[in-house]
């Protein structure tokens, strides 16, 4: 009850609860659940080149000799990675930052991915997947969230990469598909109006 | 009774109530109302150039010297209009389609006022309004909802508008601003993904 009652939104009673539940239950799913928390903190890690949730040194994706490897996509949590992986439309790597920056809450640049960031710009040739290639990076894209930390993310990213010899882009923003204009809010169609993109 | 009735979402018995309430209430008060209603009919016109409401020849876009009028921006609604004016970041002119296609429920390009779009396009010189001058349309940006309607009504105007001698360009589409990624569903992070805008 001790131990249960430490996890983030679990009361006593809630502990007491699930306690009582193990206990009256069968061993073999006991036991599936205590080697699934074992396994989290032991197989569960970081890949080595873009910081997601893996179970090797590195993620399928930047294992794969076959992404477009010239593209890094920039993203605040393995959560955003996947979600944009679900799209389909993406075919380069992703580096997810473990965050993003949030003064107020103590969280600066040095709690962030960065460093690794810029070495996977500065030296292409230590981040080679088994049988692949080295290709160095022509376009960032920053793929922070539309909020005020992640505006401020990014423009910490950009005074970072200057200088340096890519491309940068950022998701575009403007009016979500399937939404009417009357119902968008004015910092929504403001961008749709600024970021206007020209039709063939 | 029976005129309240056939107003839309007013049933018999919601007819009855408000006749009662008029019949209650003050005279000056009723005659607020029955004023208002005849200067709908009277004086609410749909602007000579851009088909907005206004109560006038021109809505005060159209006769406004100042705007930028080489811009169009085309809606289908003087609703988006409103909205996309208050964000005060366009200063060019309006057009109002009265609608979009929907060839399911019998509206074809012909109830649309796209006749007197294209107009506005190729023969300038009929629209000045009262001391301006004439200014050549030279960037037509499509403003119509994210919606599958909207877009092709968009992809006929483009069709429309080709071989004239404008830009088109298109309200941007993407994430709102404000939103987090992980909650955006595929069409939109593909959208942002394709859509994406460089950064300076």
């Amino acid at each position: 009850m001790d131990e249960l009652g430490r996890l983030p939104g679990i009361g006593r009673r809630s502990a007491e609860r699930l306690a009582f539940h193990l206990l009256k239950g069968d061993e073999p799913s006991a036991m599936r659940l205590a080697r699934a928390i074992e396994d989290i903190k032991k197989t569960v890690r970081h890949c080595q080149h873009c910081f997601t949730l893996c179970d090797g040194d590195l993620c399928p994706i930047c294992a794969d000799p076959g992404r477009e490897r010239q593209r890094l996509l920039i993203v605040e949590q393995p959560k955003d990675l996947i979600a944009l992986e679900q799209t389909g439309m993406y075919k380069g790597l992703y580096h997810v930052l473990m965050g993003r920056l949030a003064p107020l809450d103590g969280v600066g640049p040095d709690s962030l991915t960065i460093d690794r960031l810029l070495e996977r710009i500065d030296s292409p040739d230590r981040f080679v997947p088994p049988g692949g290639e080295c290709v160095a990076i022509s376009e960032v894209i920053l793929g922070l969230n539309p909020t005020l930390e992640g505006d401020g993310t990014a423009l910490h990213l950009g005074e970072e990469l200057k200088g340096r010899s890519v491309t940068i882009s950022r998701l575009a923003r403007g009016l979500p598909t399937g939404w009417q204009l009357e119902y968008a809010n004015k910092a929504v169609l403001g961008d749709a109006i600024e970021g206007r993109q020209r039709v063939e």
